[in-house]
C-alpha cells in the first residue's frame, strides 16, 4: 500500500476494497462484518432496543489517555448503555482526508479495534468515505449503536423526582481539559488524562445491583452542570448540587483555576450521572466502586420539587445558580 | 436565530438546544425523536435486523432532482432493503462547518425530513458537531438504519448461482453525471437529473412477487460494473452481460460519450441489481415495473460458471471484461 491515503480509497472500486480489507477487515475481524454486504445481518437481538449515533471530530487525534478512535467506541457505547441497554453492535463511518498519512489510520483503527473488544461490542458495518485535501481536517468518524434494554423501565431524562439522589461515578473534567492541554502544548497539564472508558459493563452492575434507575446520562459535551440543567428542565424538578461532594482531581482543578475554566462545564467521557431513590443510593454506589471506572463514585445532590434548575451549595456556604453552558468553551473536544 | 451558523451551536450547550428544536425537532417530528434521551427507544422490532450505515459528503450540497439531505434518507434506506429488509428507522449524525448559512442547513434538513416521509423511514436520534471554518467542506451527513428483515433466506452477494438471470431496476449512469455536471457548469447536461429515490417499496413488491432472491445490490460508487464484479468474486461465478440491452438515458449516453466517460462504472442512487432463478425473473420485472422507481427494468444478463468475472457482450458482437474500477472517476459523488 502507499504511506499516505489516496483519493481513489473512497472511490467503491479496488482501492478502496484494498483499504478495506488490509485494514478495517484486519483490525475489526468479525463474521458479520465480514459478509461485506450493502448491510449486516444481525440475527439475535431480543426485545426493545436502544439506538445512538455520535459523530466524533476530536482534535488533535490522539491525547493523554487515548484517541479519536478509542473515543468514538467508548462514547457510542456510552450514550446507547445509557437507556439501560447492552450494547451489543456498532457501525463505523470514516471520512478521510486525502494525503492522511495511512499510519495515522491505522493507528486509528487499532484502538477502535482494541476498544471494542474490551466493551465487548464488535463493529459490523462501516463505509469510508475520502475527500480531497482540504475538505477535511484529517479525519472524521461516526459510530452508531445498537443495543438491547434490559430493564422494565428505561432511564429517561424525563423521570427525575423530588427525593432522588444524584450519583456521579467519579471526578469531572478531565477529558475536557485533557484535551485542551493536548491541543495548546500546555506542559504544566502533564498530570491529566482523559477518562474516555466504556461504561457498559458498569451500567449493568448498577442495574443488577439495585433494579430500575430513574436517570442516567453521561455528561460529555456541556459537562455535569450542562447535562444535570437539562434533566432539571427534562423532568421539571430541581437539582441541588454540593460543591465539596463533586470529585475533581487535583491536577484538573489546578489547571481549570489557572485557565479561568469550570470543570463543572468540561466534557467527561468515562463518566455517567445516576439518578434514582435515595433509598437506593448506597447500593448503586457499592455497584459503581466495583467497576476500575466507578472507584470514585460519589452522591453529589438531590433533587427537589421546585424550579427546573439546578443550584450549588458552595464551599463558603452560599448558593449558585448553574444554567446550560453558553457559548463554546472549546470545540472539537470529541 | 443568527443567519450562519456559529461554533457554540456544536457545544452540547444552549445553543445546541436552540438548533436542534428549532429545526431538527421540528423537520423530524416524531415522538422518539422528541424523547431527546442519549438514545432512542425502538420498542417494537421483530425478528432479525439489518444494520448499514453511510457518510455523505456529495458536493455541490443542491443537484438536479436532489440534495445531500434526500441522498442520505434514500442511500441508507436502499443498503438497509437490499439485505431483503424493510428500514424501520434511521439516526442521523451532521457535521457542520462554522459560518454554514443556516438557510441552506435547513432546506437540507427539510430535503431529509420529505425523502423520511415518503419512504416512511422515521429519524429517531441524532447528534450535531460544528467544527471551525475551514475544517470541513460546508456540510457531511451520517445516516445509519436498522430494518427488519422479512426473507428466510437473506440475499447476499455470496449467493449468485449459474443459471441465475442478472435484472437491473432502470436506466445507469444519471446520478454520477448529474453530480459531474452541477460541479463543472457544464451546460450540455441540463436533461441530467439524479435517480436518487429510495427503493424499499419496490424491494417489497419484488420479494412479495416472488419469493426470496439470491442477490439485491444497489450499484452506487462504483457503477454496475464494479458491483457486479464484486458479486461476480463473492460468489465465485462468471456474469455475462448484453450491451445492448443494458438500460441508459439518451442524454447520459451523450454526455458520457462527450466526456469520455463509461456509464457502467458512474454512480446509481435509485437503482437495483436483482439477481434470481431465471425462472422467477419475469414475476420480478413485473413487480420492478410496479414501482415509480421501477419502469424501465429489464435483464441485462445471466450468471455462468466459471471464473469471477464480468464480460460484455458488445454491441458490435465483441467480448469484453469489465474490471473494478480502478482510480477515482469523481470524489465526492455520494
Amino acid at each position: 500500500m502507499e504511506s499516505c491515503l489516496l483519493l481513489d480509497a473512497g472511490s467503491g472500486g479496488r482501492a478502496s476494497q484494498r483499504l478495506v480489507k488490509q485494514c478495517f477487515l484486519q483490525q475489526f475481524a468479525n463474521p458479520l462484518l465480514e459478509r461485506m454486504d450493502d448491510a449486516a445481518l444481525l440475527a439475535d437481538l431480543k426485545g426493545a432496543l436502544a439506538m445512538s449515533t455520535d459523530s466524533y471530530t476530536v482534535t488533535p487525534l490522539f491525547f493523554a489517555g487515548g484517541s479519536i478512535g478509542s473515543l468514538a467506541v467508548h462514547g457510542t457505547v456510552n450514550d446507547v448503555s445509557m437507556l439501560g441497554a447492552r450494547p451489543r453492535y456498532l457501525s463505523c463511518g470514516f471520512i478521510l482526508e486525502e494525503g492522511l498519512p495511512l499510519e495515522t489510520l491505522e493507528q486509528v483503527v487499532a484502538d477502535m479495534a482494541v476498544a471494542s473488544r474490551k466493551a465487548n461490542v464488535p463493529i459490523v458495518t462501516g463505509d469510508t468515505k475520502v475527500v480531497p485535501r482540504g475538505a477535511c481536517d484529517k479525519m472524521f468518524i461516526n459510530t452508531t449503536g445498537i443495543g438491547e434494554i434490559f430493564t422494565a423501565n428505561p432511564p429517561s431524562g424525563h423521570n427525575a423526582r423530588p427525593g432522588d439522589a444524584v450519583l456521579v461515578s467519579g471526578a469531572v473534567g478531565d477529558h475536557g481539559l485533557t484535551i485542551m492541554g493536548s491541543r495548546e502544548g500546555l506542559s504544566f497539564l502533564t498530570d491529566v488524562a482523559t477518562d474516555s472508558a466504556p461504561l457498559n459493563h458498569m451500567v449493568a452492575e448498577i442495574l443488577a445491583a439495585v433494579g430500575d434507575v430513574h436517570v442516567l446520562r453521561d455528561p460529555t459535551r456541556g459537562g455535569l452542570a450542562t447535562t444535570l440543567t437539562e434533566i432539571a428542565e427534562q423532568s421539571q424538578v430541581g437539582i441541588e448540587l454540593d460543591e465539596t461532594s463533586i470529585p475533581v482531581h487535583e491536577a484538573v482543578r489546578n489547571g481549570c483555576s489557572f485557565l479561568g475554566l469550570d470543570p463543572l462545564y468540561l466534557a467527561n467521557e468515562g463518566k455517567c450521572i445516576c439518578i434514582l431513590p435515595e433509598a437506593k443510593a448506597a447500593d448503586a454506589l457499592a455497584a459503581m466502586r466495583r467497576s476500575p471506572y466507578g472507584q470514585e463514585a460519589v452522591c453529589v445532590g438531590r433533587v427537589v420539587a421546585g424550579r427546573p434548575q439546578v443550584t450549588l451549595r458552595t464551599r463558603i456556604g452560599g448558593q449558585r445558580l448553574l444554567g446550560m453552558l453558553e457559548g463554546a468553551q472549546l470545540p472539537r473536544i470529541c
